[in-house]
Order: C-alpha cells, then sequence, then structure tokens
C-alpha cells in the first residue's frame, strides 16, 4: 500500500497521518457504520486536525453515483427520497442518503423529522441517512456537505443521494455538485413557492412531478412539458441528453421505478458521452476554490486577528470600506 | 472637500477615482434615480473597476436604518413590505428596497413579480425598489445585496428594507446585516414550511404574525408566545431589548402601525444601548471576510488558472485531493 501523504494547512509540510486516523480511514472503507458515523462528524467540523484524514479518504472515492434530490417545500421529495432508497435497495444496491435540513441551533439539529420518517429503512445495514443542519456552518456548508458524500462514496455505497430543498446559493451548488440532478416539482402549490423553484429548474437532468394521484397534476405535467419543448430548460443544451419528464406518485409507488431507470440510463450516459469527467471536473474546481477561501478566512482570523480589528476601527469610522480593509488584510497577511 | 482615495484591489496601489465616476457618485449622492440604477447595477457587477467607486460610496453611508425582513414562501411577506414601505412614507421617510428573489436565469430576471405588486408605490419618487437575482451571483450574493443597500443609504434613503426568503446561507448572512430583523410567520402553513423557517426564528429583533384574520392564526401566535416566554427565542439574551410579537393582517393594514413603532422602538434601543456599534462591526467583519474570498478567488481565477489546471488534472486521478490542492494553489499565489 502507498504511504498517504497530505499536506498541512498551515505549515504547508507533508505529513502522514496518524496511527488512529488510519485505522479509522481503514474501519470507514470496510464499511463500519460506527466509523462512519465518526468520520462524517470529522467531516462536519471545520478543524483543521480533520483536514489530513479528509485528504486520505478522498483518494478511495469515485466509485458511487451522487444523485442530488430538490424540491421546494411541499413537493414531497422526503417521501420520495425514502421510495427511491427502497427502489436502489430492491436493485441490490447499497444507498447512503444526505439530508441538509434546514434547522435551528435551538431545537439543536434536525426538526423535519427526516429520521423518524426514515425509520423503515433504518434497520438495514445498506442504507445510511444522515442529516447536516444548515447552519452553524458558517460558509462551509458546501465543503462539508461534499466531505459526508466523500465519506459515504469511500465506505463503499453504490448510490448517495443528497436530498435538499434547492433554495439558497450555498444549497444549489451542492445540488450542482451531484452527478445527476432531479428536481421533484409538485402539483398546486401557491406562486411564491413555485418562484422559488425556478432557480433550479433549469439544472435538471430529469424532471419529476410527484404527487400525481392529484387532478392538478395534469397541468403542472403540461406547463413542465411545453417548458422543456420550447428548450428553455434543460441543463446543457449541447448534450444529447433528453430531459426526462416523469410523473411519480410516491404514496403508491408509482413512478419509482421508471425513476431509477432514468438515473441509471443517465449515469451511462455520462460515462459513454464523456460528460462525466467535465462535470466531475467543474465539481473539483467549485471545491478547491471553497476551500481556497475556508483556508483564507481560516488563516485571517487566527493570524491577522489584531490587523482586523484596527481595520474594523477605520471602516467603522467610515474613513475606510470594507473592499478596501480586505485588500489590506489580505496583502498583511502575505497574500 | 477631502480627496476620495481607494486601494486597488490587485497592485494594492492608491488611486483616486476618475472623473466620470465622481460625477456619477455626485448624482448618487444628490438622490438622482437613473445615477442611483447606474451605480447599483455597478454594485451588482464583479467587475475590478466596480471597486473604487464602490469604496468611495461607502464612506457617504450610515445614515439609514436597515431593515431586514425575511418570511418563508406564502407568508405574505411582500405584501408586508409594501405595507411597511407605505406606513414609512405617512411618517415622512424615504424608504429603499431590495428584494432578493429567488430567479431564474430563464425568465431573464424576478418572476415573483414584486415589481407589478409594488405598482402602486412606484410613482412615488420617496421610494425606491430594487429586485436582486439570487441566482448568477456566484458566491457574491451577499457582498452585492449589501452593495446595492449602501447605494440606497448613500442616496439618502431614511430607511432600507431587505426582503428575502431568508432560506439559504447566504440569505441568512444578509438578514443578519441588517440593523433590526423582523422574521414574519403566518398561520395555517405545512410542516416543511414552518421547519424551513426556523433556521431564522432566532435571529428575530421583531416577530410578525401575519394573515390574523384568519382563525388558525391564535395558534400561531401561541406557539410564538410561549417559546418567547420560554427564552429560546429572541436574538440576544444578554440584550434588554424585549422581542415584540406582532399581530398583522396586511390585506386591512391591521398592526402596520404598531409593526413602525415596534421598529423605530429597536432603533432607538440600539443606539442607546450602544448594542448599534457592536451589530454594526460584526456586519463590517462579515463583509470584510466575505470581500476577502470573493478577491482571492478572483485572484486564483485570473492568475493562476494554468496551476489550477495542473491540479485539477491530479485531483481528477485522485492522486490529490481538494483540499491539498487548494493549499498548493494558494501557496503559489503567495499566500
Amino acid at each position: 500500500m502507498v504511504a498517504v501523504m497530505a499536506v498541512d494547512g498551515v505549515a504547508g509540510a507533508a505529513t502522514a497521518i496518524d496511527a488512529a486516523s488510519q485505522a479509522l480511514l481503514d474501519e470507514v472503507l470496510a464499511g463500519r457504520r460506527k466509523a462512519i458515523a465518526r468520520m462524517m462528524s470529522i467531516a462536519e467540523s471545520s478543524a483543521a486536525e480533520a483536514k489530513p484524514v479528509m485528504a486520505a479518504l478522498h483518494r478511495h472515492t469515485g466509485r458511487a453515483h451522487i444523485v442530488g434530490l430538490t424540491g421546494v417545500p411541499g413537493s414531497g421529495k422526503s417521501t420520495m427520497v425514502r421510495a427511491l432508497a427502497q427502489r436502489f435497495r430492491a436493485t441490490g444496491r447499497t444507498v447512503g442518503v444526505v439530508a441538509i435540513d434546514p434547522s435551528s441551533p435551538f431545537t439543536g439539529g434536525a426538526i423535519l423529522g427526516d429520521r423518524i420518517r426514515m425509520l423503515d429503512l433504518s434497520g438495514d445495514p445498506g442504507v445510511f441517512i444522515r442529516s447536516m443542519a444548515t447552519r452553524g456552518a458558517l460558509g462551509g456548508l458546501s465543503r462539508s456537505t461534499l466531505d459526508v458524500v466523500d465519506v459515504l462514496d469511500a465506505a463503499g455505497f453504490d448510490v448517495v443521494v443528497i436530498e435538499t430543498v434547492g433554495v439558497g446559493q450555498d444549497e444549489v451548488d451542492i445540488v450542482q455538485a451531484a452527478h445527476s440532478v432531479v428536481v421533484v416539482s409538485a402539483p398546486g402549490l401557491g406562486d411564491e413557492i413555485q418562484a422559488i423553484k425556478a432557480g433550479v429548474l433549469e439544472i435538471a437532468d430529469i424532471h419529476v412531478v410527484s404527487k400525481c394521484d392529484r387532478p392538478e397534476a395534469s397541468e403542472t405535467i403540461a406547463t413542465l412539458r411545453a417548458m422543456l419543448r420550447l428548450g428553455s430548460l434543460g441543463r446543457d443544451t449541447a448534450s444529447v441528453w433528453e430531459t426526462p419528464l416523469i410523473a411519480t406518485s410516491a404514496q403508491k409507488r408509482d413512478g419509482i421505478e421508471t425513476l431509477v431507470t432514468s438515473i441509471d440510463a443517465h449515469r451511462v450516459h455520462l460515462r459513454e458521452s464523456g460528460e462525466l469527467a467535465g462535470r466531475y471536473r467543474r465539481i473539483l474546481e467549485m471545491r478547491i476554490l471553497k476551500a481556497a477561501e475556508d483556508i483564507v478566512r481560516d488563516r485571517l482570523l487566527r493570524r491577522n486577528r489584531g490587523l482586523l480589528d484596527r481595520l474594523l476601527d477605520d471602516t467603522q469610522a467610515r474613513t475606510l470600506d470594507p473592499y478596501t480593509a480586505a485588500t489590506r488584510l489580505l496583502q498583511a497577511a502575505g497574500g
């Protein structure tokens, strides 16, 4: 086995990970649930000590198919994720789920009840569900989410589903970091809710209309179909992939098989067209740039606190502006 | 008049803004609407040329009271903003509104129809409304939003209201950059929607329950009141400010006067308690750090494209991980 080296973020010196980290990593690679959960907590923390082991882990990723599933509140996407996970399991694949919850510090975590709703899956060792808080991550949400996805990938899960409400820039970045993006629309939601959805419609590789047992569903399907025909939707017009529109009813399990077939077809398309490499490269570029931003912010706060305070004094007195203050801070930090 | 100097982001050399920029700035300070709109477009662009004039403009800010108003889809916050603007106008104050719309590139802009709904205000020179797209800003949403707020502040508007759905990290950062944060709750929304709201409940300086003509409103009010009593809500427990809970009906204009009185009382409280300075400093620190991140990202993409591509090759081959790649990129960039 090749020794795993990682560059320390501060000194830039190459350091191997310690024995305890290596043991944990080995357990993750062997698929041990306790180790996976611990590694996820490490991934979620922004501690500098976490970096080397995450760096080592990253090299074991790349096998899982990452599915981003997004939909507005009320679109029934949590039910959809559960049905999807069950269907993937029925085809013999293991499934990891990362649910990004709008949660609150005062409840101490997720309040959407995903864990409860997912209970019928939780006894299955082929399923691993992680709920993540969207608050408190302080700019590092996309980094930590994709690190948690890496843990599931390295642990050998065949499919990893990222579930997010898809509102907010960081959240859209995350869903765009998936190989296959599924956007869930539901009939009969209000104007404001539909408007929020608009921001993610065009990043869909697969459109799903949920709750198609409802009479209003045909209108929603017709509208989406018209948009698709006009070519105003669809992620990449240069691609030969024809964005499908799938009518589902998660309650009745209708359309879920078709959805899994479509996701698989999209994966094949990505591989055969060579698009997978390009998409993966875009995702990596985003991750590298976000990591760079995290490192810079962390350094400035740690090493240049005194200068930052003086610049804040001047900015507060309005003899300086935030942009110039940032420039001076970066200059002093040797940037 | 003191010559306005701005430090160029790249070379770090001090440069005065050019005559055309100075003329535009003077027109903004004089409150000319065309100039305000043009300056806002400059603020929204991420062009390096925009920095010196924005830096110069910043020094003329600090007079406006910035109100952040957030609420989930369906809470009726757009109607609330309109009623609020009309009430502020009735008290003789001018009002700027920055509405952060979940919008889409394929519609070419805002689709929430705020501009239409705001029509009854649009003939009034004491009101200026700007809708901003949440997509396409590529990480700079909070920077550009607060720069647009700066333009309204410098142009002399007494109150600036930032309206946002309050979902997503960047969006929560924005609303936390306001002096007074108003969180709108509405009766009878679904579980998922209420859960989304939870993330912003605790940053409220003022709670508003809208649509109180509805029978379900009393339950919503009782729940919020219980949370307030338990001390689990409220922005700052060390503060003597008691977070009020205001029942409104924007349709009937009920409670809007009370809301304006509360916002004014909060402003007085911030000044007299000395909290305003502390809050303003936190906002500035956030702005400086975000500006630093923007500068670093911009530099890396502009100056180190070749290295980034080589690091991407290695990361794609999984002989390197994104974090180590970011570290090397920053080292090469002289960081």
